[in-house]
């Protein structure tokens, strides 16, 4: 056998976006392919001077290279850190152990606090393909996981990500488990808490399977992507934050895995306990208030499924030393006008600045809230939180706050408004009886929300109310002509199971 | 709102070999991506003149493209039939609907027959993304089907493809469970039964997670890639084939599943007994016998799960219509002494010509299987099978008869050679006791099998045999030396479980 010297490729940036995927382009003849034996969709370890990561390979049979080039998507480009031109040597991947953990985990086998820090591990460093992230959400939902499994990936994705401490406490935290659109709080709960002298370094994420998450309708108002460093000078200088978790690094592998079950459109329960209590420890929070809207068509529908989340989140919570507490709220219907990120926003506003347009049932919602963690935090004596809530709002010490929050995070943005509308309005007189969460937040996901930030649709009524005909139901919002027929074809096709206006007797 | 107009993009064949996946390159400031609101990952529905497919967008921020093109990758080129040039105009897929059942199924609920039929056909259509496969593959292994749903997913299996009808019955088939490197022994089997007057259409698959499937290794001597009319002219004029499944459609949302099982390394048991069942029901078979090898290191480790597999086959093909008989076979070590497909297909040119080097066990078990298929289709009478069997490999009808069909399907290829081996050679003198078959078949598959036909390695010695120092154990054989190089590396650190060499007391 002869001596083997791996040969070597220029890096040639080819500008294609493949989203997160990183890929690598080679001639199916150049030297390595033929030497190494790769082929199209084999994974390839890339190493250029400074760096390694692997990637999956699209072999090329045209002049889109000469054979002594290599290109990369942009992720790869990005993840690599290359530069135009460098050689880049070429190996096949180490294999990934950790993948056998997760095979054991499709076959049912509980796994322990080791196994779930390799798989999280390999996780964040991009070593699993989609369809290897796919298996894994997939054998971890269903109540697959034992409560002793929730704790070990909770701590698992605590100890892989950047973990913050503070001089003081408590250190408090604010979390919806979502599901039902058109519900930020969190901005406005953030605001009142600081401006009461507390420490709230809240950090969100971006939509899972909804048209909105908090982090997506923060950044309408503000800049969101804040480095570690930086979120730790806003705290310091404001007593909170709103940043958006990832580009914090708090739970890395958690950011990975929400990419896939969005696409799954599955919430897995184990992964949501692990997702939710692990940025509040990593963050260093000491209490979190957890809302759980409850509804026939919000993301949790009965009491009972309720109930039992909540006995996992404090069991959980308690293992791994947070102080916990869970609220069920009425997840019937949207508790604001907007759903889509510049429409919420502009629910937020409207409660802040103490505007007549502010949708009322979201204030008492946010005042509910703020006024718990008063009182959790020892801040407002028992049955006193809600009050100094109140008055936090309405003084405007709130409204203050935000614009020093959002200031210190970068400054604050104008909203933008979508340029194509199209209004639902009543076909007759009637009672407004029933609405379906998940129609509409699929309508304001059709419409282009969150990607398009000022995408989705205003809600104009409220369960029980008398309808005269013609008056307006929805507003749908988008930024382009095809988005909005696209969700008036959906509507079209929805338009019964969405909601019931009841004829008068 | 103005009347809406899809503009077109002129199509491009970029020479992007992405296997499987269907990928549409777009300029992210064309038209298209601009008005629809397309973005990295969306999945478009892309329409030419003759056909409509889904394909994934990747979106292109350099000059690869103008914004009036739209490139496509290679799968995307051959499933459109497209053509350079000509115009294309896209538009936001319909929800694929049948995705609602699959995770009904991630949640553990059952599902009915047209459930798993619109699951089939979306999945036939190239509808799925390889998370929502692997998602499917996840949620129903590890037992999580009912033998209702198994009996469900075959026939939907069978219903959504091509069919098969013969003049005369019965109609045989034999297949292996698989699990135990280098012991193919269908296309000696089908040579024999077809030489004895009887009808077996033979479709095999290609490897799944093994270093070379029958179709592998009939590759090597014969094309197998026949369309369905080319299959039946075959089997009409010399009784038997041995074709690829995939290329005459049998089965074709199974062709898909297996490509996903293979990336994630796990067989899932539902799946696997309507990827068989289906496939000899729609070749027209009505006698089937299944091989289970059994081994501790064999796909099926215990004689437990070998019964509940074999209770779960013969319940289901009852159900289908199918006379089903399960034998289990020794599982311990290969049968032969070639693994990889080249390798297998010298030990089956030795047995068909009755050399004096062909495998003593391959061939007993060759002659056991087509002895109990020739009882099991009355041809012989009780207990006589094995001799009629025998007789005909030894007269020379068998060899006469395998010419006769690699000639039928399109002539006898002569096999290669790899260019690269070497040989593993005991330590010691020393019994040797004891081989993984796991480790032996990610041996060869790391060496290039199948992918590389002339790769793969040969198994010199028997369990219990004594093995004088130096004398050859195994002689790995490679086309690439990064992939010999690769083969080496994990033999050095897998070198332990691999074997055992006793030393002589």
């Amino acid at each position: 056998m002869t001596k083997f010297k791996p040969p070597t490729l220029k890096a040639k940036r080819l500008g294609i976006d493949t989203h997160e995927e990183p890929i690598v382009y080679m001639r199916e003849d150049c030297n390595i392919c033929r030497s190494e034996g790769f082929r199209a969709r084999s994974q390839v370890e890339i190493i250029s001077k400074h760096k390694q990561i692997l990637a999956t390979l699209n072999t090329v049979s045209s002049n889109l290279l000469t054979p002594d080039e290599a290109g990369l998507s942009e992720a790869a480009w990005r993840l690599l850190g290359a530069r135009s031109g460098e050689n880049l040597t070429f190996a096949h991947p180490l294999p990934v152990l950790s993948l056998s953990f997760v095979r054991s985990k499709v076959y049912g086998n509980a796994l322990n606090l080791e196994q779930f820090t390799e798989i999280f591990q390999d996780i964040s460093r991009g070593r699993y393909q989609d369809i290897h992230l796919a298996a894994f959400v997939t054998a971890c939902t269903d109540n697959r996981l034992t409560v002793d499994e929730i704790t070990y990936m909770t701590k698992a994705m605590v100890s892989i990500g950047e973990q913050l401490h503070w001089p003081t406490q408590p250190v408090v935290d604010k979390h919806s488990v979502g599901g039902l659109p058109g519900s930020c709080t969190t901005p406005v709960v953030v605001a009142i808490l600081a401006a009461c002298g507390l420490t709230i370094p809240k950090t969100s994420s971006r939509a899972i399977t909804s048209p909105a998450g908090t982090a997506d309708t923060m950044e309408t108002l503000a800049p969101v992507s804040l480095t570690l460093a930086e979120m730790r000078r806003v705290v310091e200088k404001e007593g909170g934050c709103l940043v958006w978790g990832n580009s914090v690094n708090l739970s890395p592998a958690d950011d990975v895995i929400i990419g896939v079950e969005r696409a799954l459109d599955i919430d897995n329960e184990g992964q949501l306990i692990a997702s939710i209590l692990s940025k509040k420890a990593a963050a260093g929070s000491t209490h979190v208030l957890i809302d759980f809207p409850v509804g026939d068509t919000a993301k949790i529908r009965s009491l009972e499924v309720a109930q039992h989340l909540e006995a996992l989140l404090t069991t959980v919570g308690t293992a791994i030393g947070l102080h916990t507490k869970v609220m069920m709220t009425d997840g019937m219907q949207p508790m604001g006008r907007g759903i889509g990120p510049v429409l919420e926003a502009q629910d937020i506003l409207a409660i802040l600045q103490n505007h007549k347009t502010a949708p009322p049932q979201l204030r008492d919602k946010i005042i509910t809230f703020a006024g718990t963690l008063l009182e959790m935090s020892s801040v407002a004596s028992e049955s006193m939180g809600m009050a100094l809530a109140t008055e936090t709002l309405e003084n405007g010490n709130a409204w203050r706050k935000f614009q020093a929050i959002c200031s210190a995070q970068g400054g604050m943005r104008k909203l933008t408004k979508a340029p194509f509308t199209h209004e639902i309005t009543a076909k007759h007189a009637g009672r407004f009886e029933q609405i379906n969460n998940r129609i509409l937040a699929k309508l304001a996901k059709l419409a282009g929300a969150p990607g398009a930030p000022s995408a989705g649709l205003e809600y104009h009524v409220r369960l029980g109310e008398m309808l005269d005909k013609h008056q307006p139901i929805l507003t749908l919002h988008a930024e382009t002509e095809g988005e909005l027929h696209y969700a008036l074809d959906y509507f079209g096709q929805h338009e019964k199971e969405l909601f019931t206006l009841k004829n008068p007797e």
